[in-house]
Order: C-alpha cells, then structure tokens, then sequence
C-alpha cells in the first residue's frame, strides 16, 4: 500500500482526510498542535492541555465508527457552562488529564473512533505561532492571526514561540512518505506551523516523498491577502525548503452569491496565474456544492466555501 | 444466573455494583433519574438532559474497561469554563444530544465502558422529588433536600413533580428478580424517589423477588435525623409496599475520628435495634478503611464513611 501523509489542520485537513479514507492507502495525517482560538483555545488556556481542536477533526475525518460516534465528537453545546465548547474537545482534554502521555490519549481516541490510519502531533510541546507583518504589527497566537481582518499588509517573518521539539512519529511518518499532501487551508494557522516545528523543514527537504500542494479556494486577510497562486506557492516553497511536485487547483465555477458573501468580508477567489511549464498542474472542478452548516453557538468565523472531498480524493488518487 | 436487581443510585450503588461485578450473576441496576445536584443539576438546568450523574455512577461501577476509561468517566474537571463537571456527566449530556432515544445514549456508553449487566433509568421522565416536613417546611428537588441540614424534622410525605411513568425494562427487571437490593444510600434521594415513579412499588409488591436491605451507616439530616435501625425499616416498607426479607447491619467499629467529625455535623452512627425474630438479620464487619478521597473541584458535601464494596459483596453473595 502507498504510504500517503497529510500535513495540516482545520477544516482542509478533514475535507482531504474524510476523501482519502475511502480508498485503499496506508494513510497518516500530521498534525498542527498551535491552535489558540474558540473551544480549543479556552481548554488550552484554563486546563493546560494541548489545543485538541486540529487533532479532533482528523480523528473523526478518519473514523470508521458508527455515525452517532462521529456526530458526538463534532457535537458543540449551546447552552450553560459548556456553551460553545465541542464535546471531541472536551473528550481529548479529560483523556490528557487522566492518561499518562499523550500517545495513550491518541490511542484511546482512535480506538473508540476506529479510525483508519495514524494521526500524528507535529509536536508535544505548548508552542504559538507569531508572525511580523511588513506594516510592522506583531502577533502572537493562533487565534488573533485567524481573526486579524484589519490589515491587508503581508506576512514577512514567522517563528515558534518557545521552540518547539518534533514527535519523533511525525519525523518518520515524513521520511517514509511516497507522497505529502499540503493543503487546502490557511497558511500560516494551519499550514505553516507544522514546518516551524524543528527539524521538520530539513525531515521535509531530505525525503523522497513527492509534494502535493492543493491551492486554497480563497484569498484570506491577514494571512493571504489579495494572493493569486504563485504567491501561495512561493510562500509555501519558502517554509517547506523545497519544490513542490504537483499543485491541485480548482477550475470550477463558484456561485456569485458565495463570491459576493467573501468580497464584503475583503476577500477573492484565488487567481490561477501559474505556468504548466514549471509545475505539474491538475485543474478539475472541486468545489463542494453542498450547503454548509454553521452551529449557532460556534463563534469562530469559517469559510463557506470548502473543496468537495470525494472530488478532492478521487484527483489525488489519480496521482498517486 | 441468578437474577439480581440493585435499586438506587449515589455512591450506595456504586459501592454494591462494584462488588457485585466480580460475582457470576445476572446484575442489573434500576437507577433513580431525579438529582438535581451539583455537575449534574446544572447540566440538567442548562441543556435540558434528564441527569446524568446517578447513571454515570451505575455505568462505572459495573464497568470492566481498562482502568483508563473508569477513571476518565470519573475525572472532574478543576478549572475555567467545566471546573466541578464530571466528565461521565458531559459524555452522558453530548451523547442525549446526539442520539435517536435515551436508551441508544446507555447502550453507546455501556459498550465503551464495557458494563457487566444492565443499566435501567426507573424513568425517562423529567421529574422532581419533592418533600413535606413534620415541622410543616416543603422542599422541591434534590439538591435542596440533600442540602437541608438545618432541619431536625422528619419528612412526612413525598411526590414526585410531575408524576413519572416507567420504563417498561425496570418494571421487567423488578419482576424477574430473584433478589432486589436496596440501599445503602440516602433514603429520601436515593432510594424512595424510584418508588415514587408510578406502578414501580406495586410491581415490587408482586414480585417474588426477596428482598435485601442494606442499612446506613449514619444517620442524615433532612432525610433520616436520628434515625435507629427501625426508623430506616419502617420508613423503606412504608415506600416499597412490603416486608423487607434481609437486613444486612455492619457490626465493625467506626473509627473515632469519623464519628467526631459526623458528629461535628450533627449526625451519629445508626444504632441497631433490629430484633433476629423479625428479620433475617446479618451482621458483619462492614466498614472500608482506606481513605475517601475528595477532589478539590467537588462542591457537594459528602460522606467519608462507606462499605467496603468487597466485604458487602461476599456477605451479599452468602444470601443468593
């Protein structure tokens, strides 16, 4: 079986994960463990587990459980004390709280998930990503980056603060990857983080893994600013140390409605300005058409927009 | 296998579950639905879920999962947004939202904690446990009668608000028990609110079932104040509608210093003035020695003496 390793977070790591599942890959997903924002971050900060939001959606995109198992760990109160918290987050906070590592926490969850294939922290260690923007503003935290709309000025510095150690699984799940998927998802929340993690740059640089970059959809502020699709590459190849092998980008139609609904909040489709020549490049339609849900007491701004999974899958696939 | 049935709920259930596991019988646990205390009350209050904790106890007790998952069921969150929420009670709380019937909510949990025997809620039912004083004061609620230590009255009659029906499997399990066991555990919030739930107390009448009974320790404001060994009988018989056919007393000495600091909240040991002519009467040493633990986070005033759950099970056993 090839051996397939997704690194990332969010919600684009579980539109990749939830597509692949589906075929017969032996498949790992390395995780970001520096998300500070929502549910996640409040546990963080009041408990002083490790965020478990990143971790949770790849643990369910891999589940082979029964339905109600899946719909439990993506489950978020309403109401009263735990208002807004996702009850996966709460599961994988307890379970650290009463597990002597964290491996055993990912063993217990994947158990009770069935999930199919490893799921992989990039690191052990509390860390959060801050970043230097060419205006000259500083951030630090996963969650103030996520939610900084104000400014259109491009991200110039990025670093780890304190310094992070790599979990020695995620250096192998890279050396022994056929292929690395990146992408969809925010650059430098999702994305950038896992490679700020020490040595995972050089780990990355020297495997023989073959690099699949799938382009985001959409423009993001704060972190993508008007960026067409050489900017995303550039900035990738910069932190990965490497070429990318092959970029997936979509070339369906997105709904004016949804285009109009990101144009109010600063943002645009991502323009498609890269030469085949330099890239080996897949265009397919892989927009999910589905209506996406929001929980009424989820606070956190989302994108409405998200790349089908089964679309997604069935490109990488034909990779592979 | 013999068919044994436990009625309750608290820490007296979970103390004669626990034994009782490790016997070869049929056990199943009726378990009383009305707390309103504490993690569980508001988790009541705020979500509109009928309350975990009793059940969450019963599922524990009867688990054969790796001590992990015990331990997790257990665990009470210390600080920020869930500080004094058991997370037994929020896997119970999500898992209510989450699924078709609370029955599918019991099957899910006790297939993850591996649960020896039945799980049985007297009721599905949102009710309330309300009392009336001798001294003419009328409480509403668990959690008020649990707390009412100001009160050396008797109760004199008990509701529930509104009236519960039962579940059809708890009247099941009462009929076709060759032994039921009630107690120990708080009379008035633990035990009598299950014969409170309508046709529960002449389904016992019926059954063939023999009856044992386990008597408290200590005496309990607001509930059994100065209560002697006859009081407790007399009241039960009143609320279950038959003759009690076992008493099981403890006749082990209670450390000094316990009795000084129940005394301190003005409560005493119960004193035995059962005669062998009336009863089948067993007396055993009883008491667990080892030291109750209390977490930090816990606000609920608790006891610090309880039965040895081995010993009570052996002498259990001897009766079957």
């Amino acid at each position: 079986m090839k051996q397939i390793t997704v690194l990332g977070g969010g919600t684009g790591s579980y539109v990749v994960l939830s597509g692949l599942k589906k075929y017969e890959i032996d498949l790992s997903a390395i995780v970001t463990m520096m998300d500070s924002g929502g549910s996640t971050g409040r546990l963080r900060d009041q408990l002083g587990v490790l965020p478990p939001g990143d971790l949770r959606q790849c643990l369910v995109a891999l589940s082979e459980a029964p339905l109600l198992w899946r719909k439990l760990f993506l489950y978020r109160f309403e109401n009263g004390d735990l208002s807004g918290h996702n009850f996966g987050n709460i599961f994988l906070s307890a379970l650290q709280k009463c597990s002597a590592n964290y491996h055993e926490v990912i063993e217990t969850a994947s158990f009770v998930l069935k999930t199919k294939g490893e799921v992989v922290p990039v690191t052990y260690d509390h860390a959060d990503i801050c970043v230097e923007y060419e205006d000259g503003k500083f951030l630090k935290g996963e969650k103030f980056i996520d939610s900084n709309f104000q400014t259109k000025s491009r991200i110039k510095k990025t670093y780890l603060q304190p310094e992070a150690q790599p979990n020695p699984q995620a250096i192998n799940k890279i050396t022994e990857a056929e292929y690395l998927i990146i992408g969809p998802g925010d650059i430098y929340t999702s994305i950038v983080p896992i490679f700020l993690v020490n040595k995972i740059k050089e780990t990355l640089a020297k495997s023989k893994g073959k690099i699949i970059y799938v382009l985001n959809l959409m423009t993001k502020l704060g972190q993508t600013p008007n960026y067409k699709a050489k900017d995303h590459v550039r900035d990738l190849e910069n932190y990965i140390g490497r070429k990318i092998d092959y970029i997936i980008i979509n070339n369906g139609t997105i709904p004016q409605n949804i285009l109009k609904w990101y144009e109010d909040h600063g943002e645009k489709k991502v323009e498609d300005d890269i030469k085949e020549e330099s890239y080996q490049v897949i265009r397919e339609d892989l927009i999910d058409r589905s209506e996406i849900s929001k929980d009424k007491s989820d606070k956190l701004f989302r994108s409405i927009l998200r790349h089908d999974s089964e679309k997604l899958a069935m490109v990488i696939n034909k990779l592979l």
